[in-house]
């Protein structure tokens, strides 16, 4: 799926790819590596070097024959990839191989709205642009936590973003930074920058667990992300995992987030903390007046008996979702990211048993159960590599 | 995803396909609906004409211009398909356009191994041929009761088939008749069936699931059966939904076939016969000596009210399933078929209560959840279409 796809992209789009994914090359190497004849591959050169995408970069060195020259994306091409969480902003700016040139992190709460939020956005990228990051952008890629119409653009119906619903992110920056935009899912985005520059990389079929305030999964197949009928696939947080358990958000009983997630483990770790099984949490809501899901995953390490059973205990209920979804998916890996990714590996070992025991051993024979590598830039790299991948298309 | 498949497949393969779907298509035709020079298409239809797979069909009606004559699949032309079940063989012969020539259906025990099983395939098949279906055929196409390695063409560790573990299916059938063929899991074959000529037609992403003995589901994505890495996607029968429920066959606990399926509805009727609760179960224990899922089917129409209980708790189990998958998948239609689906509309209804009400909105909005309208036929006409397909990628 992955191969078709890719050779029936257009030649000017595996062209750009390829000096994005290698660096400068000479005609020859990318003409055998993309296995076209010479000529068309010039006189495509020429269209992408008078367009500005490519730059010459000087001689070849030399493979015995007529001495070659390389060719190299422009070096003043840049992406702009940004990451909304539920109380985050991240902005990254990358050159055209996708390396950061700049990084602006600091909280926010996607409640404010999209106007503001937006606003906010585009202050740090003014930031960026002052600061030398760039002179103009070439592509924006954002990701968002909610659902999103990936072919529209815009949010649709999303739970903790009011005010968001259908509100037109691409268009509006699109006109605001005169290039390309692409406007996708938050955890969408993470499994693109770990299969793009991480753990997962070049991996066709896998999972992407972001375990955060909420709890969502990032679907690859085929090499491509799969974003279901309406956008909205790998809503796992909603699954039900405990028919007696506490009311979730979204009106239904027991689902995964509600049962285990930042929010519902700061739950736990306060009535643990109140109730005073938990020496070392209550000892952190004495001195902080607030426990938080972190302070599990410090105490854990520390040893407290109560926090090591948090993260076990959520882990299992993480494990059985992800068994269903194995024997469902066969899948060739799945990375756990987000923030309670920090949990570490009191987590993954139970998750990991819970999988390793539950699926179809087929499915699971040859499964590795990772954590994220890229850690809180998964998000801002993959959202400048879907960049990148509109620029290129619309070049 | 579909279409970059479909326009990137060779020629040959795109005009043998719109043959076998329209039927007869004069020359004129077959360049408007291919997008391609004429020189091009006729080139490629001489050769076709020349390997015996397409046949002329005399003249087209006038459309004004130069009369154009009409091409269509060699009238000889025959596939055939096969379903293994667990307790069945079915067999049918079709003609190119897939139209049944021939159909034979007996019971058999997978259990007797493929050596014995293959065998009376072979028999059948010899059958036809004495009378008259085929002459010779073009490719084949067979489904097994378990996970298969579509790659390889053998099944893989399947638990219910004892001596099939990679037993070369595909290579056995190719030898003996002569032509290309192509071994898949019966679920696959069912949803192929029922997107090609059933409910599900020329639908991209759905889930086909099958409650008969066992239960599994085939999952069609972006046009195309995904299979997952090993080729055993789609096995949902032993997701858990009862951490206290029942032992199943698989050694694990409360997996969804132990808790409701052929073989568990069957357990649960016995039970009700035998204690009393069910007076109608209790007759037909009397009078046949044994009751079946069929039973409670029956006795649930005619009003029995722990039968109806029975099937609403059976389709509940399902549902919590289903509801799952369809915030994880966001597919655009569930079709629910195999033996099970006889159960009807009492399954049904209470199957979509529970995914309509437990599956993000935006997933449902518009989520038909309907029976397999190709009924026992489903796996034996996906199988002769995977066979089509086969066939035409090697003609």
């Amino acid at each position: 799926m992955s191969l078709a796809r890719t050779l029936w992209d257009p030649l000017h789009v595996r062209v750009l790819r390829l000096l994005r994914d290698e660096g400068a090359l000479s005609r020859a190497e990318l003409a055998d590596r993309l296995d076209i004849p010479r000529p068309r591959l010039l006189g495509e050169l020429d269209r992408l070097v008078a367009g500005g995408h490519v730059a010459e970069a000087g001689p070849a060195e030399s493979r015995g024959g007529r001495r070659s020259t390389l060719v190299e994306l422009n070096p003043g091409m840049r992406f702009a990839g940004v990451d909304l969480g539920a109380t985050s902003i991240d902005v990254e700016v990358t050159n055209g191989r996708l390396e950061p040139v700049a990084h602006y992190s600091e909280t926010a709460d996607i409640r404010s709205g999209p106007k503001v939020t937006l606003q906010r956005v585009n202050e740090l990228l003014a930031k960026a642009k002052v600061e030398g990051a760039f002179t103009h952008l070439d592509g924006i890629g954002i990701g968002v936590p909610g659902p999103v119409s990936f072919r529209d653009g815009v949010p649709v119906s999303p739970p903790i973003m009011p005010g968001w619903d259908r509100f037109p992110v691409r268009e509006l920056l699109t006109r605001e930074h005169g290039c390309p935009a692409v406007v996708d899912n938050d955890v969408n985005i993470m499994a693109v920058g770990e299969r793009n520059a991480g753990v997962a990389h070049s991996v066709d079929n896998f999972l992407f667990v972001k375990i955060g305030t909420g709890i969502g999964c990032g679907v690859f197949l085929g090499g491509e992300v799969y974003r279901g009928t309406d956008g909205c696939a790998g809503d796992i947080g909603h699954i039900q995992v405990d028919s007696h358990g506490p009311v979730c958000s979204c009106g239904n009983i027991g689902c995964l987030e509600a049962v285990f997630s930042g929010a519902a483990l700061a739950r736990e770790a306060t009535a643990a903390a109140r109730s005073g099984t938990s020496p070392a949490l209550a000892e952190r809501l004495a001195t902080n007046g607030v426990v938080t899901a972190m302070d599990v995953a410090i105490a854990a390490v520390e040893g407290d008996v109560v926090c090591v059973q948090l993260i076990r205990d959520g882990g299992r209920r993480i494990g059985t979702v992800l068994a269903g979804l194995v024997s469902f998916v066969n899948p060739s890996m799945i990375v756990i990211g987000g923030g309670l990714a920090q949990l570490g590996h009191i987590m993954l070992a139970e998750i990991r048993s819970v999988v390793y025991r539950r699926s179809l051993p087929l499915a699971t024979g040859n499964l590795p159960l990772v954590l994220s590598e890229l850690g809180p830039r998964a998000g801002v790299a993959g959202a400048a590599v879907l960049a990148s991948e509109i620029a290129f298309e619309q070049a």
